[in-house]
């Protein structure tokens, strides 16, 4: 079964809903930006390299219907959805990655008449979701090399087909591993609060006949200390200059874990994750959620005193020293990060 | 308010229903074996200090009907109820503890008539559930010798008046440090999968006016990594002879997550949690429980695929080198273990 996050279809968002995994796989077609913007802060929609072609896809539903007479008018429409869909979920650096590109398209051609501009953000758009289809299968590529016959690998969250359009980065390791025969293990942390992990990425990975156990995320730190875990692997939400990492909460506690027990712990993300601007891991606004998110399940059954206090950040970030080597779709880059960085991704690009 | 977890009341025993918290305090009465096994093994009743007196409770639940003509008879039915109620969960020692303490108390009156030997085991229960009253007193006297005015504590699952008779273990720390006017905050780990922290912890903290923040069990490594966490304190289900302690899974994580970020790291237990015939840790038997606690939500609702593999273990071992010491009622261990623990806990009670 082929698997599409996210897509442009009969001239609306078509994407798969989340929230309903793994109880049923439903679709939902989104015509205007507020639901859009409802749809990615519910998590409908989610996965840094998702919300990368959410925003291309975004934009161009929030200005496809303009009737701007002239750029000015045009960039002003423009400058407004983008505004408010940045405004939905703050640490994900390949959201403002999208929205920026399509500012800087639309620019470049502001000379052109506004029905063109809007041609050209759609195809804006549809690029950026075709190089994360590439991006995810390069990353996949790079990371197998990595991964041994009968390993067992431990990620978090959900860094596959459902964080992308189709594919994953973390997950793409695990299905290129596959894909070359290489017998392989997967324990899922289920990731609490929104339990992505049991939700999503056991699904997944179940779909495409990967061995997946659901794990807590209390018992990584047991399974390690039995050396059942030989790597461990995690998505990116912005990763700093520096290689300093932003993910899902939970992902440094599994850094400081490997580290004690000598496992290799890796990040992949596309090259849309890094930025440049950003010079280091403090310097990354972390997202604070909802405390319902973890006092009630899925906003329904109450499992604490309703009055209670709630720490409930979205991310948390792992220092670059703990980490063994970031999966691109440019290469695997190794520490020194900042220099490194800058040599396989930046400085690559403009070659 | 004062709670009393369990206790022997109009002829039957009266618990408070822990899976109906916290969302409503329900006592529940039981009148025969078979009800409190199941109470036992679906949790309405946990925490090893509250089972030590529930195998005494059940031990006089199972034989103050007997009929038996003579002492050999008597013993029959005595160990078939304490292989009964022993049978429900392997992991906390002091289930075992109270029911060879009944065993012994009987054997030693052996000569007696028949409803002597009731009366005296019906005492010893009672005594048990007066003993850790007032050992759960004394660790927390000794324990909050170790807490210092504005610190902020992190704990895990329920080690509180819910796992106790009334005062706690881990938590009795927490209180006594609160009633000696110390300015303390609390974040409890919801403790996955049966959420003791969010569900106990945090309602019984809240009911006794303590500052507490409820996170998930993948946030203490960031909150650590802050500063924020100035000490950990966890009960304890069975300690070796060596100091090597098994406690709710998860325990073992946050043990290496405190010794990273150099926070030290305690255990609070009475006595009885002392397992002097287990040498060390990995002689431990662990209980692995159904995966439905992790895949359904209290068994209700579905929150991952229904075929998915799952890894479940009720506890995990900490090992020694990671403790800092153990609070008992006896005085505070310190390494090395093995020969402390002989002389503060074994040497003692026979001087």
């Amino acid at each position: 079964m082929y698997l599409c996050t996210i897509e442009w279809k009969d001239n609306q968002i078509k994407l798969i809903d989340q929230t309903r995994l793994p109880r049923e796989l439903k679709y939902v077609y989104i015509k205007e930006p507020k639901a859009f913007w409802q749809a990615i802060k519910t998590m409908k929609v989610r996965g840094a390299p998702a919300l990368g072609a959410a925003a291309g896809l975004g934009v161009y539903l929030g200005i496809k219907n303009s009737r701007a007479k002239n750029f000015a008018q045009f960039k002003k429409e423009m400058d407004k959805v983008s505004a408010y869909i940045g405004s939905c979920r703050p640490t994900a650096r390949n959201l403002f990655w999208g929205l920026e590109r399509m500012r800087r398209v639309a620019y470049q051609r502001r000379n052109q008449p506004i029905p063109v501009i809007k041609q050209i953000i759609f195809r804006e758009a549809q690029n950026i979701i075709a190089e994360d289809r590439m991006a995810c299968r390069n990353i996949g590529r790079y990371g197998a090399e990595l991964i041994k016959n009968n390993d067992t690998i431990l990620t978090i969250c959900n860094a596959g087909i459902l964080a992308t359009i189709d594919y994953g980065t973390a997950l793409g390791v695990i299905y290129r591993a596959h894909e070359q025969k290489k017998r392989i293990k997967v324990f899922a942390c289920e990731t609490r609060p929104m339990l992505q992990g049991a939700r999503l990425t056991s699904w997944e990975l179940q779909k495409k006949g990967i061995d997946v156990t659901l794990i807590c995320d209390s018992m990584a730190a047991d399974l390690m200390r039995q050396g059942r875990i030989k790597k461990v692997i995690a998505g990116a939400d912005r990763i700093a200059a520096n290689g300093d990492t932003a993910n899902k909460i939970g992902t440094y506690s599994l850094a400081v874990l490997s580290r004690y027990h000598k496992i290799p712990f890796y990040i992949a993300a596309p090259a849309s994750t890094f930025d440049p601007g950003i010079r280091q891991g403090k310097d990354i606004v972390i997202e604070q959620r909802n405390g319902r998110e973890v006092t009630e399940l899925f906003f329904k059954q109450p499992i604490a005193p309703k009055e209670v206090k709630v720490f409930n950040p979205a991310f948390d970030v792992t220092p670059r020293q703990l980490i063994a080597a970031i999966i691109t779709e440019k290469g695997v880059i190794r520490p020194p990060y900042k220099a490194n960085i800058k040599k396989i991704l930046i400085d690559a690009t403009f070659k």
